[in-house]
């Protein structure tokens, strides 16, 4: 019988490999709560079905108080954040803008690619992995003519959080725009999208909204939609052209044009959807003050009862991102090892180093639902259980930081 | 109180609009099988844990059954349908290249859009809406010199499918790709990537597949990597680029490559994977041939009962697309109010129709567990009673249509 045949005729399908639960404490996905996956698997409705509208509404409600912003243009883009990082480059860097980019981990250096595709001009400021940016580095290469400022603001590679002091004013002044990623920072690390002048920035769901992939939470401010109405040429990008998209989502995007009903323009991903309005939901009723202030606290806690067994944070202490604590691993453990013995073993979650830091660090989610004392308790055990001790010390040690 | 202070505290977080069961018979999403949303449900874990990869080998294995093709360049991109049309456009064409684009409808001018803005040098061949294209338009349009002809196989604006015969073998002559969009058609009008000569092509998850919208299945064969691998630039996404997004799910998509694992990219929309799986698990156990034939008589039975209130299929019988049954609507009726009711008084949805059809057409899915006699009957007494008579002639059309 042909390939083709076979294909074509009924089949017994394959069984599927069942799925575990992991306690995901590594750079994301972090942990999902229960009523976010029901939300999931609630039916799916059509994307332009009266009630669907209803819960486009609720949710870039929701997401505007994440962010900390009235913008209007406040939506759950089609894509994952890596596709948001496209999103923001595509819409708003024309061929040949100069563009000042942040680079001091893997995720700038993405979006110095990202920026190099579109054909921006590019003046990269850079610091060591590990560090952050100095802010006069980054406002010494703001020059006339500047376009735009690129910056990460939770550089998840590293653990590294960059200010934004200083950047907005510096960019107003040179008519350039301040773009940031904030994919795992959004709720996690205290930012205002408002407050900080920032005119656009792209997001990811799996990280402190605690939401599974596929989203892009994403906003743009005036200046940022001026731009895009003035580009020479359209965003190379259909899909992902903000005056289409935002059609759908948020009806026009030209603060001048007259309002009009929503206009299709792609199917969303209605289910996804669905979790994250729940997701976004937990964060509202916690607020962002309180949790802000918890993902510092659960990180400084975890970061004393891991300093039992020896690991060291990479970022200095007013740098560190609360959300993604990364730590050096102590000389002499075989960290890919200990990682697999914890996921098989325990099953639990966290990442290792990325490009020169691999082999060198760990990175340990502080996110969401990740970030109290019961999945942190787990770790510690799980860690003094495979290193043969220092439990008791350990546990005392976190328990000691959430009490701060 | 500020608005700023306001969204920072803890808050009473709003209600949240339930989500009421709708029968999907529009033109996608499409209905949603129980163990696929449950599927959506199960816990996420990480986009590299080694189980998520043995799931990815799973899903792509079913998808190359589904898209009937032996391509390792196999995989669901994180991104929806439209998006899946923008990779295809940014990984396969370059700036300058001239391209043949099919445009008979709303899909092929979005292709054309994109095609546009991506550099092409267009060729548009049309038919009128509601036509296909001429193949010997097609034929006569591929110049030499030409680098890709691009077709709508089945286009979901006007219920028409696109015949392939001799497009391949054309191509193939001038070195030029065939690429396809069959976001409506996988696995519900015959298909079969290998055997029709197709190089690369995108689908969605939302239409015959019955998985909620999300991911683009996507294929490529070795002339299209040939085409990417010898690109002048790099594909302007970065997200998009299927040499980084392959080494992700397939290893190295360069045939000459030396093995290598797989390389992080993005982190994979996890849960989505999951109803893929599953939807395609249910593809596969059904097998292809025997789907094609109940979506081609699920079609004609529809057509048979709703030509008893008078609607009349707008395409001729031998370019009607099983998935998708578009018919004029009959004069006087007021169809957005009838539609209107449907979802209102019944939960049953179908669509209307777009751009020059807005108004005339009704588009009906036929996909998937839709394309079955149960939910047609639901369609079929709910518009009865809408109209005011008619069930007993109908629901016997359809019945007869099914025993053909």
């Amino acid at each position: 019988m042909s390939a083709r045949a076979r294909t074509h005729a009924a089949g017994t399908a394959p069984a599927l490999t069942p799925i575990p639960e992991r306690l995901l404490l590594g750079a994301g996905p972090s942990p999902v709560p229960r009523s976010v996956l029901d939300a999931l698997a609630e039916p799916t409705i059509g994307h332009l079905d009266p009630v669907f509208v209803q819960v486009m509404e609720e949710t870039a409600a929701l997401l505007r108080t994440a962010f900390d912003t009235a913008n209007p243009a406040t939506l759950p883009l089609s894509t994952t954040g890596s596709g948001g990082m496209d999103a923001l480059v595509v819409n708003f860097i024309e061929p040949g803008d100069r563009v000042v980019c942040g680079v001091n981990g893997l995720f700038g250096e993405r979006m110095a690619d990202a920026l190099t595709r579109a054909g921006a001009e590019l003046v990269r400021v850079e610091a060591p992995w590990g560090r952050a940016l100095a802010v006069e580095d980054l406002l010494a290469a703001a020059e006339p003519g500047l376009r735009a400022m690129v910056v990460i603001h939770g550089e998840t590679s590293t653990g590294v959080c960059q200010p934004l002091d200083g950047l907005a004013a510096a960019c107003r002044e040179r008519e350039a725009l301040l773009l940031v990623d904030c994919v795992t920072s959004l709720s996690g690390q205290p930012l205002s999208i408002d407050g900080d002048g920032v005119d656009a920035a792209f997001s990811g769901t799996q990280k402190c909204l605690n939401c599974p992939p596929g989203l892009s939470p994403f906003t743009a401010g005036p200046r940022a939609l001026e731009r895009l109405g003035a580009r020479a040429q359209p965003p190379r990008s259909w899909y992902l052209d903000l005056s289409l998209v935002g059609a759908y989502w948020v009806g026009p995007t030209d603060p001048d044009a007259a309002p009009r009903p929503r206009t299709y323009h792609h199917t969303a991903p209605v289910n996804l959807i669905y979790g994250l309005r729940e997701a976004l939901r937990l964060v509202v009723e916690e607020g962002l003050a309180a949790r802000w202030r918890r993902h510092r606290r659960a990180h400084e806690a975890l970061r004393q009862a891991l300093g039992v067994f020896g690991f060291e944070r990479l970022a200095p202490a007013e740098e560190a991102l609360a959300p993604l604590l990364a730590l050096r691993v102590p000389d002499g453990l075989d960290e890919a090892d200990l990682r697999a013995r914890l996921l098989r073993e325990h099953g639990i979650e966290v990442s290792g180093g990325l490009g020169p830091l691999a082999g060198q660090i760990w990175r340990i989610g502080v996110m969401g639902v990740g970030a109290r004392p019961d999945p942190q308790r787990r770790l510690v055990q799980a860690l003094a259980d495979e290193l043969g001790g220092g439990a008791g010390e350990a546990l005392s040690a976190l328990q000691a930081g959430w009490e701060q």
